[in-house]
């Protein structure tokens, strides 16, 4: 079958004139979640990982992907000749590399511009024309292929009402507008979904587990252009879009409204940020125009959370605790007597958050590890080959909810009956990490470059790490990761420079990965506040969020600092406080229990 | 006298045809100590402080100078008619708007473009020009004036040799070129005075406290021109030179030899550091060479101690710290029994250096500050108003030496008598900060802006802060402040994205200041190893090299953590073990004593 589809791809290659065709994964959007329409690479290689890039020629095809599908990867192309190139490993070359190395003197490369971001776009036309060769960007060589293909989603767009958005489109705008008179732009286009949902006060569901709409946006200090499929708006939606003078223009005729408004005014400057498009639209804007590369301000704006937002945060946070607090109790009381699987724990835990009306979805795949699974960070259980959990060992489930109140995301390690020592110093130095950054106090100016050590330096001490930031920004009824803040020590592009503001919600979340054995990992999110302003400053702290129990089967207290003991009790009389109003009888009982107070 | 140097000054800017003649403080290398031909400043405005600009006009004349200085420069200022600006007072326009604001038509601004840097240069020709006028920039005005101007320095040149530096020219210079070469420069520009010390393995003692000789440097793959004083160099140093073939140039011939080059090799690639260099060198070298704007390749190699310095700085420490404890011993012993000022005990431990053949002068000018001076972060006490010392409160010396086997900076408080409740726990505190600073472990990548909350979490966690970085590299035999290691969580120009890495030696010095009461400082240096290597990546360490005791008499046990309590006898315990061999009889009593291991 994938024999098949490369054989028409070839066809279609030979067609455009392209010798070298390019299939990423990604959507239009540079989104970090796509859609089964943009599943192009999958589709031509049979490899279903979340992240890799085919890579086809007259008379091959490799495909590259990271570590963690190895496996994966090497059993579903088995029998499709496309060589796997193993990314990272010694003797394997860099995707570029190897393009650059097998390009012929006059070939081209081909690659829909649109999927394909603009700073990749621009290596992959100096690999072209370092050898007299172009590159063919402006088609999609599946469309005539993949005759079966999903079409472009195209949900249903509703408007977030000001009570769960805080900020009217209007008000947004002109914060928008103000910021843009400060750059001197006369124009800022938006690709971003998040952003672009954020703005318009719009929600949908076109990219699964992410409430957004396929948009474009163009905005200038007199017009807005919403570029989106009309048929996905009611009245409501359509009526917002009118009295905020918000001009709807289908989806595809984005590119071409940018090329003729740059055509029409060379002088024209236009505010982008060049790491999130797409080369497509970098070649459509052309190079007369002056560019303001800068962050998009929607990024700053969104991720700090207005009061309602802040108030809505706390009310679905609370929810969801409920609803992860009673499945805890539900499972440490069935486990062993019930049959359970990793994806039967997840259906259960789902059962209890959709108990709530304003529940919409779950806000990313539930990692749902068992046992040494736990040691897998992106681990994904599947249906078939899932494990069956016993009453022995550890569970780690990393799951959220979007709800109209905001979007939550939580990590517990439940302890399901023995454990060794070594689990035991491992979820204990999990749990300290995590109370310790929950209990940091800051001046303004931090970023998470300096505050990361607040958790990781227990683990440092100890010579142990794990391979992943401490936490990473949530959206408010958007995407469970989002930009700028992050605590991680390591900056990189999109997180460098951005300090800790009041309403900046970060996730607090170390754990640690024992290969063939265990996982622990704990999580909650953090609301940035501001604390004492004195003589040296204003000071900040985190609002914890997240009200559910640390699972005291697995804490070794005597292997706690005394600071790290009573931050612990406080948080468990803090849970016990906020969720005895949702709890009876018995599960009172346990809940009482579950939050008792600790000594060393 | 002031007046009269003011009325020669503005005849000769009215010769020259410069309207507003600007003089910063500062060398020709952008040097933070500068020797007293350079003080032009002070000679025109009596204002003796470290920082400053004097801006003159035809009919007014204004000095800008910060908090710091005040009280002194309006008293130093009294009676010159020059206008006291005080930067970052409410109203009190900034340095460059000043100039702006006053500026008129067709007028020209003039300087000495060789104490003016780059980027300050360019924005006066910036003013300069928007109204028509030039920048004069290639006279010193003063030369004319100042007649009794001390002559530019030119002390005796030594060669370091290499069981001190560890390096050959030679080797160093193969490293340079190396670095070139991957640039693809061709010639690399070198004006700052630690860097060409280190690079040709010469020292001097041309700036007050800093072991530098004055000079420029030009390298090519095939040539080195030093531009130096030839008379200060004797026939070792001459001979090192012609062995290493290094053409000596006379000091002042180096802008014209610039200019000539780039002249010459219009396509010349250049590798210098903006940031460093001054207006003069940026005008000479002219805008159609390719400017490499880099960090020096030398800042990294000579941040990074080979293990000869490093052998050598345990060796220098260890002298510094016997010097040190042995001036601890006496204080104690004598304060309120022998009178002594904030200048008579600095005397004294300065005695008890130079009894060490190897130390060569102090390597800063000492902060000696008793009681409520030790508040003032930058406190410099002066022969006729320095405080008297009494058997009561604390007294702070923030001191260090050149030795051969390198520099040394170190901080201790002494409680010299009773001491408040809060003193002693702003004493513990600082003891708290420091101590888990130096036990820090990390993984190799981390910067200073990672690591500073490692001393400071400690402050901020009681809503207290102190307003300076936590630690600053120090050379070997070089700056006692050196770029570009440090410990500061906010990240400036010349310490951002650098990493720690093996053989960088950095001070751990926390502080705090209580206004009009009392000031604690405790400062050691720390040397970055390599710990253990394993999964996780390369873990790293800080080795200590101070040993001197901790006055055990400002501690209260129970406001510290177990661990901390831990940390501290662990470093007495090595202070003891190594100075041991150094004391006998009551001073050895003493020393078991001022060790002992403290508990709560």
């Amino acid at each position: 079958m994938i024999q098949e589809r490369l054989i028409k791809l070839r066809e279609a290659m030979k067609q455009a004139d392209i010798d070298c065709y390019i299939i990423p994964t990604c959507d239009f959007h540079n989104s970090e979640y796509v859609s089964e329409f943009f599943c192009v690479r999958k589709y031509f290689s049979g490899f279903t990982g979340s992240a890799g890039t085919l890579v086809m020629w007259a008379d091959e095809a490799a495909l590259f992907t990271d570590g963690r599908y190895f496996i994966q990867a090497a059993a579903q192309l088995s029998g499709s000749r496309i060589t796997l190139m193993k990314m990272g490993e010694p003797g394997v070359p860099k995707l570029k590399e190897y393009v650059e190395k097998n390009f012929k003197e006059g070939q081209n490369i081909g690659f829909d511009g649109r999927v394909m971001t603009a700073s990749d776009g621009m290596e992959y036309e100096k690999i072209a024309r370092k050898k007299g060769g172009h590159v063919i960007y402006d088609r999609d060589l599946a469309e005539a292929v993949w005759t079966d293909r999903p079409t472009l989603p195209a949900t249903k767009v509703y408007l977030l009402e000001e009570r769960y958005s805080g900020e009217s489109t209007a008000d947004k705008l002109k914060r928008l507008r103000e910021k843009m008179e400060q750059e001197q732009a006369d124009m800022h286009i938006l690709t971003t979904l998040d952003d672009i949902a954020w703005l318009f006060n719009l929600r949908a569901d076109d990219v699964e587990c992410c409430p957004v709409l396929l948009a474009y946006a163009l905005i200038t200090q007199t017009e807005v252009y919403l570029f989106a499929n009309a048929e996905s708006f009611g009245e409501t939606e359509l009526a917002y879009l009118a009295e905020n003078r918000i001009d709807l223009k289908p989806y595809d005729s984005f590119y071409g409204h940018v090329a003729d408004y740059c055509k029409n005014d060379a002088n024209a400057k236009i505010l982008l940020c060049e790491k999130r498009i797409n080369y497509r639209l970098k070649k459509e804007i052309g190079e007369q125009v002056t560019l303001l590369d800068r962050p998009n301000p929607t990024t700053l704006m969104k991720a700090i959370k207005n009061d309602t937002e802040q108030e809505n945060l706390r009310k679905s946070h609370l929810m969801d605790a409920v609803a992860v607090t009673k499945f805890m109790y539900w499972l440490k009381k069935n486990v062993g007597k019930v049959p359970m699987t990793e994806i039967s724990v997840d259906e259960e835990l789902e059962k209890w958050r959709r108990k709530n009306a304003s529940f919409i979805e779950p806000s990313f795949h539930t990692i749902s590890a068992y046992g040494a699974n736990g040691a897998i960070v992106h681990y994904s259980a599947a249906p078939d080959s899932c494990t069956d959990i016993a009453a022995k060992g550890m569970l780690m489930i990393d799951s959220g909810g979007h709800y109209y109140e905001g979007t939550t995301d939580i990590t517990r390690t439940f302890i399901l009956g023995e454990i060794t020592d070594q689990m035991k110093q491992d979820y204990t130095l999990v749990a300290r990490a995590w109370i310790r950054l929950m209990n940091t106090r800051f001046l303004y100016g931090c970023t998470g470059a300096n505050l990361d050590l607040a958790a990781r330096e227990v683990f440092w001490e100890k010579g142990l790490d794990y391979k992943h930031g401490t936490g990473h920004g949530v959206g408010y009824l958007l995407n469970v990761h989002e930009d700028p803040n992050s605590f991680r020590y390591k900056v990189s592009d999109m997180t460098e420079n951005w300090v800790f503001e009041e309403g900046m919600v970060t996730t607090d979340e170390p754990g640690i990965y024992i290969e063939g054995s265990h996982g622990v990992r704990i999580e909650n999110e953090l609301l940035c506040r501001k604390g004492e302003e004195n003589e040296y400053g204003q000071f900040m702290y985190f609002e914890n969020l997240t009200y559910v129990p640390i699972d005291l089967d697995g804490i070794d207290p005597s292997a706690m600092e005394q600071k790290e003991i009573g931050l612990l009790n406080h948080y468990h009389q803090d849970v016990y406080e906020k969720l005895e109003p949702y709890f009876e009888g018995e599960e009172l009982v346990w809940l009482k229990e579950a939050t008792r107070e600790i000594k060393n």
